[in-house]
């Protein structure tokens, strides 16, 4: 059972065991300061496929396969995932996953889905509704940019502000038996649309960051707690200027962030040597570091407790193009190690 | 709790209570067979907004307002909505409902949301995780037909195959507080994602029929019940071609569903006088005729137990371009009166 304390906000009875997870990364993502941490990274940005639309299916497949493996479980041992992507209509999931033969469950958080999907599957394992379940989320960056900004062989001038989408995956598998040493979901905050009229979609962290302040504030508030309880109060895709926002809005409800706080994006690449300006984007950037990096973090006892709050802007290029300003939205799941 | 009773199907403990639903139609939807059936008809197909998209963000909020005010709830006593529909980044669902300050969770299962928002919300409403949660879907004939098809100012010629996406919305709410002749949801069912190869984009029916057999032939197989059992088993958007084929491919399975099946899409228009070929479609044609005309069904006793499986093609105009098939699925719950 899960006890409701606030609107949206829950924390479970029992924690719920992450029993595998699996991060896979194209070459870009393999030169940065998180090459490491990943499962596999991949060169070829196809992926072995034809278009690059395939090449995000065959990534995020391929990353789920990878989490089943490691949890031990056959496709048909999973109860169902929960899945989406940035892509028009959320393909890189449905077309990349339907060779699995599992029950899906498509979700639709622009780059927040890794955290709603974990949200959501720790409810599901939690209900007794099955045994295992499942989260997985992808980006790739030349499916995102042709669809969101302009087609790639322009070779369009990037903003100081913009984010570079990541070409990535991340999943991770959840089981009704704890296991011992396996990382837990304890909790989680279901996030508020917020949507404070910002309308450069070259500029997305500063769209997103009042959202994952306004999740994280209503979290603290519930529990009682403050950010240095936690070992990392960690954001998605806010980037480097996104971040500084995020902190500074948190300051402005009493809770300083500073120290603890890691977004994703700004973890992502090397500013010095990867000119990707304001930092990594894209589903895939919350959802392979959660997978790659935060959950061995949990593993290995060098983190015991942290918040994950990927976030999501909920924009279309057609919103934007009628003057709209972009809505945004982010999710929390509060995860402690098995120690 | 939910007992898992197979892969991706459950049944609750204790029943979930839908307190309120609304539905609202289009003016197309308000002159066929359904027409009593809406809350209400608006004839604008603007909604009073300046883009279709705006209008079919509007139409969805003024639903789960209505449903939300027949439930007797204000929104900060919802713990989250879930809600999707087809627009590209389900913009009608995070622009429309960005103003009714509600913790939101973003789905996308096609025209199977409707379905896929109640079985997530009911298992979130049986956690403990709030005391309320509720669901919603849209769609609009301008907004879809100009995304998926061609611009409707081409005056393009249906196929006869072709369904007509209606303007509509539904929106339910359950509560964790058993209500006195409210339906209730009683189990569900997560489909597989089914591709049998069509390729048609005007011929969803045919591409939709194998995933709602599929996901029906799995739940009749794990309760041990046959389609007789129940007083409709319905789908959500299959048309008049689809119905068919869909009630072939369970009666091979051993099933004659043919005299308890109802397809949403060939209730929704008369195909005499409205010139829809093979029926209504769009996410809002299940949802509307879930909360308007089946809830009814059940919350007067005309039906004491049904299944309603609304029914998603996962496609994207971009995927179809690659010469890829069509993707299909269907999500289950089972609904009975509380009588």
């Amino acid at each position: 059972m899960a006890n409701s304390i606030g609107q949206g906000i829950f924390q479970f009875t029992k924690p719920i065991s992450i029993i595998g997870s699996a991060a896979i990364g194209g070459a870009k993502e393999g030169e940065g300061p998180m090459s490491a941490y990943f499962d596999r990274i991949c060169k070829d940005s196809y992926f072995g496929q034809t278009t690059w639309e395939q090449a995000e299916g065959a990534l995020q497949q391929e990353t789920v396969a990878l989490a089943l493996e490691k949890a031990g479980l056959q496709p048909e041992q999973l109860d169902a995932i929960l899945a989406g992507d940035l892509v028009n209509q959320c393909t890189s999931s449905s077309y990349g996953l339907r060779g699995l033969e599992l029950p899906f469950l498509g979700i639709y958080g622009a780059c927040s889905t890794m955290s709603e999907g974990l949200l959501l599957a720790s409810i599901l394992t939690d209900s007794g509704a099955g045994s295992h379940f499942a989260a997985a989320t992808s980006s790739h960056f030349s499916t995102a940019e042709r669809q969101f900004r302009f087609p790639l062989s322009y070779g369009a001038q990037r903003t100081p502000t913009a984010q570079w989408t990541c070409t990535a995956a991340g999943a991770a598998v959840l089981s009704a038996m704890p296991q011992a040493g396996a990382p837990r979901v304890t909790g989680g905050c279901i996030g508020f649309i917020r949507d404070l009229g910002v309308t450069d979609a070259n500029h997305m962290g500063a769209a997103m960051a009042p959202a994952a302040a306004d999740t994280y504030a209503r979290w603290f508030q519930a529990t009682g707690t403050k950010p240095n309880d936690y070992d990392a109060i960690v954001t998605g895709d806010l980037g480097i200027i996104g971040s500084e926002l995020f902190c500074d809005l948190l300051m402005k409800q009493g809770y300083d962030a500073v120290n603890v706080h890691q977004d994703c994006g700004a973890k992502m690449f090397d500013p010095e040597t990867q000119d990707t300006h304001a930092g990594g984007s894209g589903c895939g950037c919350a959802g392979s570091l959660l997978c790659g990096y935060f959950l061995k973090q949990l593993e290995h006892g060098t983190m015991r407790r942290i918040l994950f709050a990927a976030t999501g802007a909920l924009l279309s290029p057609m919103l934007v193009q009628q003057g709209e300003s972009i809505p945004s939205i982010s999710h929390l799941v509060e995860l402690q190690a098995d120690v």
